[in-house]
């Protein structure tokens, strides 16, 4: 870091469906706050990087974990004073429109990208909301941000897809398999539970 | 828990080959301490648990994962000030010469059970010994222990691989599947990252 320069971002990688994200995306912008840095945002899709690049199996699907994960997530929530408008085990929405409208705002008004993702997750996660097709997001209501209709439409366009998979293949570049994952100056931090360690190590500046 | 009764144990349960599992085996009785709890140690078979029964492949075989896991490991060695003797991505013993050594200590010297994990642990984790044979544990010295011969001939003894068989059937009952993991009071706190939740847990006791 050079002296004077704006510390580097922490690049937080998440995944609409991921609940672990979803808790996390409460946390990180205080988190980065308290360390002088900001955050950027990007959309992966654990349906590539577990089932496609890793050959696993959608993890609620994987014997003992699953039972483990549904447990643990509302567990989480609940030390995390989050209220979760669904269970984990429940139904789990396709992704790609949510994905899409955000890959495409961050391309475009990047400024609204958080405000983007928060009110996606907690459209999703906070009040159980179906996303899953494209016309589900015009009821979204970003706070300054894009309109539900242009979401709507954003997600539903060939540009939209594009710059969501150039995006979902940065994240995979970088290392990332899981939702949700920190990557700054080089170091990589997977998962809720990692959030503490992270901490801890923009403290200290490095082990 | 009954007023004046003994707070129920932190079950502990561990694969040898497991790094995490060893930097959880370093924190996790003085964390039981902090709450008035001790640890009952429980040896389990990651070969069981995530190849057999969830059909996923080894953890360091997976892509992605596995790299991330190659750095995260002496990551969180270094901020516990430990010194590794082997990397996560090397040659990876047989546990089952010292799960079945453990599984008879301790049943038959309860007592040295977690000095025994300890010896094990140290030896590989942190002395890069490979103990893949029952031979091999004759070297281990566990301090007021069973001797290492009788570590030896416990785990090429037929009794060893019954009792093993059965830890690792109660493990898989009480819904473990990772190393390190603990149970406590019906809680399950699965990984070397949750402890700092198992600890705010026992200390708020519960959510």
């Amino acid at each position: 870091m050079t002296i004077g320069a704006m510390p580097s971002p922490l690049h937080f990688h998440f995944d609409f469906i991921s609940p672990y994200g979803y808790l996390a995306s409460l946390r990180i912008e205080s988190l980065a706050a308290r360390h002088g840095r900001r955050v950027e945002w990007h959309a992966m899709l654990l349906g590539v990087s577990v089932l496609k690049v890793m050959g696993l199996k959608p993890l609620m699907e994987t014997p003992l974990k699953g039972d483990y994960i549904a447990r643990d997530v509302p567990r989480c929530a609940r030390e995390a004073g989050v209220v979760l408008g669904r269970t984990p085990g429940a139904a789990v929405m396709n992704p790609l429109p949510s994905a899409r409208a955000f890959a495409w705002v961050r391309r475009h008004h990047p400024a609204q990208a958080a405000a983007t993702a928060h009110a996606i997750y907690q459209a999703y996660w906070g009040e159980g909301r179906d996303l899953s097709t494209p016309q589900a997001l015009q009821a979204i209501d970003v706070p300054g941000g894009p309109s539900g209709h242009a979401l709507a439409d954003a997600a539903g366009s060939d540009e939209a897809a594009a710059l969501l998979r150039a995006d979902v293949e940065a994240s995979l570049q970088a290392g990332v398999f899981g939702s949700p994952t920190v990557v700054v100056d080089g170091e990589m931090f997977w998962g809720l539970d990692k959030l503490d360690q992270l901490d801890r190590w923009l403290t200290r500046g490095g082990w």
